[in-house]
């Protein structure tokens, strides 16, 4: 059985949750608490100190986009990670978007409501412009980012915009970034996140 | 023949410079110069206004991590982006480490030097020091991050250490990462980049 280390408001561990569930994988979820993620046993496992992690048998795989390419090679059976150069790179280019801008705008604007850090506002709240215009764009005339199907660029890129709300961020005028969040949620097997507007 | 947009100064593009070379692909190089990044006819390629960008054929791919995926499964006979699932997602488990902890430790010290951009000196500081710690135990005892050969994640991950001097930052202490450094330099086709140190 795959072990899954989480926090419980974590975006990042979503993406993995989410894997997780739509491929039915067992797996016993590890919800750490207070400074365990700084801790001797957990830094044995990720010398970042940041969640999620997963353990599957004897294999250690640290970062939520890394372990989406793992799931989706070792498990996944409707090519998840593209089945061309073109889609592969294209896919790539989706999961640079999350751990780019999307870290860069409403990842902070939420870390810095939720946990009371400190942030760049401004470059944070032109950050998560882009990132908005590029998306709302993007989704206009698709249901998902590529392929026409769910691949792992919606489950890289797709939580934090769910969860932008609790930055402050309104996505009214952004219905196909709402739509497509809603979809996701809509999905056989999803795993409800508290935050996550399922309707 | 592959169009390549890139900027003189950018390690990034270096990333993308290199895995064309050693390829052996023929491509064509657009310097851009000035504010060229932000203007209507490079942004119609990339709406984030960031090299490096490629053109091959009609297809049309950003971000330095993506094209290197793509490049890796368009071309390269050598597996560079991992044979198995679990070397898919350990390389993956690299990439993340450059567009993350990479980009912001290393890349924006020398940024801060090179193009007096304000920084938040502390974190940049952390997070390089997090970055040395990691990689200099990871290449004390093996040549390359992945798989006994060169893969993606070198690729991804050296420029911004080649190039950490200009950040001022000092790797006397690390021998095993500069090793590295001079490993790629000298590989056939090695494409030479000012600041890159060779020996």
């Amino acid at each position: 059985m795959i072990k899954f280390y989480t926090l419980k408001t974590s975006g990042n561990a979503q993406k993995v949750r989410m894997a997780l569930c739509f491929l039915g994988l067992e797996h016993e979820e590890i919800v750490l608490v207070g400074e365990a993620q700084k801790q001797p046993a957990f830094l044995a496992l990720n010398p970042l100190g940041l969640v999620p992690v997963i353990v599957d048998g004897d294999f250690v795989l640290r970062d939520s986009l890394a372990i989406l390419v793992y799931l989706a090679s070792a498990y996944n059976s409707w090519q998840w990670d593209g089945t061309t150069a073109q889609e592969k790179g294209r896919i790539a280019q989706w999961l640079a978007f999350a751990s780019g801008e999307i870290k860069a705008g409403p990842t902070r604007l939420r870390a810095s409501r939720l946990f009371n850090i400190a942030i760049d506002q401004v470059a944070a709240q032109s950050a998560t412009m882009r990132v908005l215009g590029v998306l709302q764009d993007r989704l206009a005339d698709r249901h998902w980012l590529e392929c026409d199907r769910l691949t792992i660029a919606d489950i890289a890129c797709s939580p934090y915009l769910a969860l932008a709300h609790q930055g402050g961020v309104d996505l009214a005028a952004y219905p196909a970034i709402v739509q497509w969040t809603q979809r996701l949620a809509g999905l056989p097997n999803f795993p409800a996140m508290e935050g996550w507007p399922t309707r």
